[in-house]
């Protein structure tokens, strides 16, 4: 029997731990959190990301060790690596962590990404709005999520005051991208460097969270995103699953940034495709065959976020399925998602009207080439 | 937070839980083992089943309690809807039970089932034999499962043997049916009287322990299946699954026998089905709608029994799902099972056939109007 370790037992630890407890697989998560929501599903380490103590504990009992975020730090990959195999591996993880990192890599191998420029100092900001115009967006490098970390800036009045809020850490000056849709593609890799990739996914955020993706099985754009994550994946020889964003403009697809693991935007696999995002995760981890990525019939997922709708409201929705992390609501707070699913896209869409109104605020607006509120399409959370 | 209780903590409870672990349930089993399969999805209490203090304890932590097999003491149960809500009730327990209130109450509702009569003595065991004829099969009552407590008399001079084996406790003779097909139907009530039905499946057995299930959505036999599994939900005022195994003989269905609860044949449903037999269970005890029971494509399930064949070789078949239970290799024990899932009923078959090869012997073979073993189709354990 196989035990594969987690860094992180949040809501993505615990979606892999629920599909592989019927693999005959056994879990154990590093968390410094109490009774994080993948706990109870396996053994839990609580330490601190960088305790080489309890991160030498995770690779003595693992037969292999992946992570659920971007934020453990490079260091202690390092070191688990050292007597362990930790999969994806650094270069996927030094490469999701820092947005210049990962905006360069996307110009190296040829993705079209928004133009952009480092900023460390106020004189480097100025000269980058100089060169790349506004609109544009000034990020932190490293550590921003859910529209965290980010200032939109429209005039150049703004500019001191992204820089008040922003300045003092590496950062990262975007054109802002006058987008139609936010789509995302899925690949998963295993050691072999066979690649399988999932379809498309639609994305809508609202206050800079992830609200819903609609799968988009055959979107004409498809082909395009699936061929940027495959370079991605072969240049990094990651092996797992990689998730690549992108904003659509026009018939062109400009990568916005990519994370090394499973993802929000793929949970309708759970229901929607052969095999999960998360199975196919944990087969590539495990040198086991990948599955079929192939979508079954339409789906698309809500994410439930600040607060839980009566499950019985919602599983009262045909092909509804509900999704709990058994997290304590806050608000901001992802606390589930809902799968909708349906053999033709008229009754899925249907059905996703009907969730949207148990599940909380209506479906989030297309975009308008402008973000209302000073957040930009975000880097998410795990 | 609802929590529910299930009396057993072995595989069936083991998926109900996986099922309802999504959904925001937490789950309180009782068991007797050190460390029955389920018990780590939630928490163990360790008791007989007809322990008090412990029954007490888990009417109080739970909302709503449920079991997984039929051999839970009448007395337990009563004793714990004391104090909390059982489902399925009273009434479906007793009569799955016990052979002779089960096929009597299939006489009662007008379900054709296979001629039987009451064998309490030798004496009792001769007359039955001249009315009922040869061959026929001596089951216990009560306890049964998996071929077990069962003798096939074809010859008068069988009777004394059978006698000497099973004699002294309650025993039925029941006509031995030559019959072309076993299936099996499952349904679910909710507490409104609302009932779904799942597809009819049709299962091979293998030295008396079921080995493979094929869904057979639009069977020509699976509403007259539905209708005899509806009279009992109904009358039995049943809330939760329960599943009806029947004889196919020539065009007559004969029921076999009843269980109160998910069902071995119905492991399909977790990939097959809009809604798994387990969350449909798990829905009927917690008074939520019922989801849809229709099947998605083409599924069907072998079971792994006695050993487990490498992960890796399973999944490399396409749409293959595997399902560990988490429990130590034995001789004839259920270990875990394999569904297969395609788009076409052809697709299906091939993948069956090929799982076959790698999960062990062979497909057993259809019925040849007479068990060559001494064993008949056999009650099957949870």
């Amino acid at each position: 029997m196989s035990v594969v370790g987690i860094i992180g037992a949040g809501q993505l630890a615990r979606m892999l731990a629920l599909a592989g407890l019927p693999l005959g697989l056994r879990f154990v998560m590093l968390d410094p959190a109490e009774a994080p929501c993948a706990a109870a599903l396996g053994t839990h380490l609580r330490a601190g990301y960088d305790d080489r103590a309890q991160l030498a504990r995770l690779a003595r009992m693992c037969d292999v060790v992946t992570y659920e975020f971007e934020k453990v730090p490079d260091e202690s990959v390092a070191f688990l690596a050292e007597s362990v195999t930790v999969r994806p591996g650094a270069a996927s993880l030094a490469a999701a962590r820092d947005r210049l990192r990962e905006k360069t890599l996307f110009c190296d191998l040829e993705i079209p990404t928004p133009r952009f420029a480092p900023v460390d100092s106020r004189a480097e900001l100025d000269r980058a709005v100089a060169t790349i115009g506004l609109p544009a967006v000034l990020k932190t490098r490293t550590l921003g999520y859910d529209g965290k970390g980010q200032e939109v800036l429209r005039r150049l009045d703004d500019v001191s005051a992204a820089w008040a809020s922003l300045g003092g850490v590496p950062l990262l000056l975007e054109a802002h991208v006058r987008f139609q849709r936010e789509v995302s593609v899925i690949g998963v890799r295993d050691r072999r460097g066979h690649c399988r990739f999932y379809p498309l996914a639609e994305n809508r955020h609202h206050d800079g969270i992830l609200r819903l993706s609609r799968s988009r099985p055959g979107d004409r754009l498809e082909s395009q995103a699936q061929e940027f994550a495959r370079r991605l994946l072969e240049h990094l020889g990651h092996v797992g699953a990689l998730t690549l964003e992108l904003f659509q403009e026009g018939d062109v697809l400009l990568a916005n940034e990519m994370a090394p693991r499973v993802h929000n935007s793929g949970h309708w696999t759970i229901e929607g495709a052969v095999t999960s995002q998360f199975e196919n995760h944990l087969r590539a981890l495990l040198d086991w065959p990948l599955g079929d990525t192939a979508a079954v019939g339409y789906s698309a997922m809500i994410n439930l976020i600040g607060e839980i709708p009566g499950p019985s409201g919602v599983v009262a929705v045909p092909g509804a399925h509900l999704h709990l992390y058994g997290k304590e609501p806050r608000a901001g707070r992802k606390l589930g998602h809902v799968t909708a699913s349906a053999s033709t896209a008229a009754r899925l869409e249907d059905r996703l009207q009907r969730l949207l109104r148990v599940t909380g605020p209506r479906e989030p607006e297309a975009p308008k080439h402008e973000r209302p509120a000073g957040r930009v399409p975000a880097r998410s959370a795990p």
